[in-house]
């Protein structure tokens, strides 16, 4: 296994394409981080990323975890490489200061976390589910719980987890069966079992800090009942020291077909001691502030092995020597036209996505922390829209770019020394955890598209509709800005379809949700990739610049037509579907 | 792990859709089989894939294949269900009589195959390479080498294998090194290493009988220099009675991402004794009458497991109530449009694979059997440009049908217990194995349709026509029937293009190939579906045939339209990707 962080991909988004330094100008909290602090950031994790993180990837797979006695053990170097995460302070990398945090951009913090997603998948859930947790306080605990909590929490001292999914609730939380009941002393006893939690019980941190969804007695039924509870893992007393264990237990981890070396837990409460987070019964709500951050983290780990898979893959391609080229020499099989397709398919996406995240973070970084309020609700909106799709699409085309850089390999990518299938089946859970797939789908079709009556989409096609305004020369971007035009006509003409359609057969159009959610998705990627082409100059450099026109030509001729096809889709319906017997499925 | 054997589906395509009794009655040696006794034997395959491999699967992919001191032990109960296999005659199935076999056709071996795979799919890799094996000697080998070698093959005491790869030479051997020299018996010593030999080493047989790949002294150098070579594990004397050991060793297992119960060996051959089959530096044709059964067997593997993701998929769906129907009720899931959507592709895949392989599987009896010369190259040339296509779609879809299995069951599909995570890891190497999916994809392009100047293709659009000639009143037959034409329309102006275009530019134009194949997959699933349509009738009753109408528009409003979207993209060419440095990729 090998690779190397694509910083100077990371660096031309962060300086070229959405200039970060001045984007976030006016934030006043970023006013003493400048580009080259950046830069430094990016270089440093890439180092502890390739050098730290990658060595221990495959062992962790291999052996995974172990459950013994109610105890989680990490596999071999995990605990170290943890321990060297938290003192380097990655945890609080874009933590408040006031908390002990770095106050990094979120911007920068994304772009270290595919490089943790790249080299060792199952180790970044930890960090990245204490991060959720984190903000999930943050946003809605009491001043106490917050000064007791968030430092150690930004030290990686304290780990987090979301324990939200039960046996018989997944995507359907309002059935949940977890209770909650006060006590005399204001907090309260919580008991239930929830199942799928990742980082439940783990070797690596001093105590884990639980995010419990459960009911209180007086709960009125459905989603709306839910409240959320802080449960530790160990009780802390006022000055926020260990004392006693709570009633906390794991009692079993999952064995999956990736991320094994990320604990997967069933965790039981039995009446542990709890802390209301927010208002009662609006839990869901609250819940939903760390979960929109972990959807575009798990979209972050599709890009992340994406790079991973192109780069492994295009290594390969360039060692391997089948066949003859157009030379009629034996050549390497990157000189193979199928190979070379499944080499851009992959960087594409990757380059396209990376793209949307660092937007993606700039619009996180306005909407926490600009003193416009306009600017911030604007920055919110976008969020909105783009958080279902940057989940759900980095993660089906990330899978389909692994998959791809399997096939590449041939035979050598089912062998599991070679890396590729590792990537492969860690890849998959990102289709299904943080609300599957599907349920994204249906999020922005029925909540972000239909009954939002287009409000927020129309946000994005303005921004579309800025980049094509920009006048181009070079002919890559030329071609593209055509198409996107038309590709954007035909998007625009799809979402009123749904506006217009969406009471009248709400369930059944819904059956064109992840069509929809994928033209959404090259929509997006054809506006990055005329923004990126927009962005390109002298300074740097030929082969930089005629890497990206080609990868840009590429998208434009054989994947952005993708989306008049998948719009025709959407609109075919789904009736004749949904009134057949399930017998006939 | 559950499985039902989807007799009534086969009985169907062999009784209604094919006729399979009538279609091969003018071959004398099936004269004595009738429907009955073709609905019996199927009915006993399902008995022993349901109840004797099934069970042994999952422990099967936990354990693997372990390895020590050169030998391979197959996983608890293989030795045992293996013996049971070769006892109830299931080796010989479609062999033979001259040697043992029972001479059916080849027709229903197939739909045996399939329930195989569904149900063990590392299991079915032994018994199919020993078949392969069995009709490459008959094809090609004296008569004293068929009569020592394929008795015991066809009561499977005997198994065997294809031993083709080497380290330095997958897709193209033409480069292959193991040696052969000429000994002064006739016999040969062959010497050299074949990686990624499937079965090269176990415990099930008493002997192992490798075909080898390997390069006379006066060698032409490339695939023209390439002689095919038997080499048994054990020798055997005059009489077929094992001897002594020869000089052939496994080195090691690979520890793969799936097929975890079928041992994958490295072989060594080192001057080990072996015998020359078919003429010298002709082994590679000889070991393609092998390779084009086993291909289409391969394909088999994406059905076979195709329909197990959708009956465990599609009994989840039923029995997981999450979220509200159209009726406001807590619902199955199998009420919501996305779940049905990701039913209905994968049956709409599996059953038109299956009538496929059933199809080719008659025309193999025809082209093996039948009297008249014309009907047996009309049957060699539909298989010949059948064969890629099946082999490339039926795994590429079945891939994807095992992958949206896993995703209806949300984050069960992930966890190993629930079995559909290992389909997706064994059906991944079907797109990678006998010929990987773009070698398929370039095979179809260039051989059978480009420098075939579409003579090939045109008996394929003769059998389409034929079909769209048929007047029908089902209304999903003539929707279905309306669009196939117009597809086909386009298919066949894509494939002039291709004939007009290969010689100018051979290279470049098999950036398309891939498309391609995709593209004549769903035309010859168009074809399929119809052809299912039109032989509906009141006999088979109303769930069946509503069962079926309902697939077929499904077909035919979401999955036949991508022809036209893929065609384009075959047209758009590669030529500045082929042209552009290595760097810029």
């Amino acid at each position: 296994m090998s690779y190397q962080a694509p910083l100077e991909e990371m660096n031309y988004l962060v300086k070229q394409v959405f200039n970060v330094e001045n984007t976030l100008s006016a934030i006043d909290s970023f006013s003493e981080f400048d580009i080259e602090l950046y830069t430094t950031v990016l270089e440093e994790a890439a180092k502890f990323s390739e050098n730290v993180l990658l060595p221990i990837n495959h062992e962790g797979d291999e052996i995974g975890c172990q459950f013994e006695n109610g105890q989680v053990t990490t596999p071999p170097g995990f605990k170290e490489a943890y321990a060297e995460f938290c003192q380097s302070g990655w945890q609080g990398t874009s933590g408040d200061p006031e908390y002990g945090g770095q106050g990094l951009p979120k911007t920068i913090h994304l772009l270290i976390e595919e490089m943790i997603f790249s080299t060792n998948t199952s180790f970044c859930l930890y960090p990245s589910l204490t991060n959720g947790a984190y903000h999930a306080i943050r946003a809605h605990a009491s001043d106490t719980i917050k000064q007791l909590y968030l430092p150690p929490m930004l030290e990686g001292r304290w780990a987090g987890t979301m324990a939200l999914t039960e046996p018989h609730a997944g995507s359907d939380l309002g059935n949940i069966k977890t209770k909650a009941t006060e006590q005399t002393d204001g907090s309260y006893l919580v008991s239930g079992t929830k199942i799928f939690i990742t980082g439940g019980e783990h070797d690596l941190s001093e105590n884990i800090i639980h995010l419990v969804l459960a009911k209180l007695p007086d709960a009125p039924p459905g989603p709306k009942g839910i409240s959320l509870f802080l449960v530790p893992k160990i009780k802390i007393n006022e000055h926020g020291e260990l004392t006693e264990t709570n009633q906390v237990s794991c009692g079993s981890i999952e064995h999956k077909m990736g991320i094994k070396a990320s604990a997967t837990c069933v965790m039981n409460f039995d009446e542990a001691q709890g802390y209301l987070i927010g208002e009662k019964h609006k839990g869901l709500a609250c819940m939903f502030t760390m979960m929109n951050l972990e959807r575009l983290s798990i979209g972050v780990q599709g890009i992340g092995l994406a790079e991973t898979a192109y780069q492994l893959s295009r290594n390969y391609a360039i060692e391997r020597k089948q066949g003859k080229s157009q030379s009629a020499k034996l050549a390497s099989i990157i000189e193979h036209a199928d190979i070379r397709r499944m080499l851009l398919e992959q960087r594409v996406h990757t380059e396209a996505a990376r793209a949307l995240m660092v937007f993606m973070g700039t619009q996180i970084d306005l909407q926490y922390h600009h003193q416009d309020a306009a600017i911030r609700e604007n920055a919110a909106s976008l969020m909105s829209l783009l958080t279902p799709i940057a989940k759900a699409f980095f993660t089906d085309k990330g899978y389909e770019a692994c998959n791809l850089g399997l096939q590449v390999l041939g035979g050598h990518g089912y062998i599991r020394e070679w890396g590729l299938e590792q990537l492969v089946r860690d890849a998959k859970i990102a289709q299904i955890y943080e609300g599957t797939n599907g349920i994204q789908s249906q999020d922005l079709l029925v909540r972000k598209v239909g009954l939002d009556k287009m409000q927020l989409m129309q946000l994005l096609y303005d921004e579309i509709d800025a980049e094509l305004a920009i006048k181009t020369s070079l002919p890559a971007a030329y071609q593209l800005q055509q198409q996107l035009s038309s590709a954007l006509q035909c998007h625009r003409q799809t979402s009123q379809w749904i506006v217009q359609n969406i009471e009248q057969r709400f369930f059944e159009i819904q059956g064109g949700a992840v069509d929809y959610l994928h033209a959404s998705g090259y929509l997006v990627y054809g506006w990055l990739w005329l923004k990126m082409l927009n962005q390109l100059n002298d300074e740097l450099g030929e082969t930089f610049c005629a890497r990206k026109q080609l990868a840009g030509q590429y998208f434009c001729e054989h994947l952005l037509p993708n989306i008049n096809q998948l719009c025709q889709k959407v609109g075919t319906g789904y009736q004749p579907y949904m009134d057949a017997e399930q017998s006939l499925i």
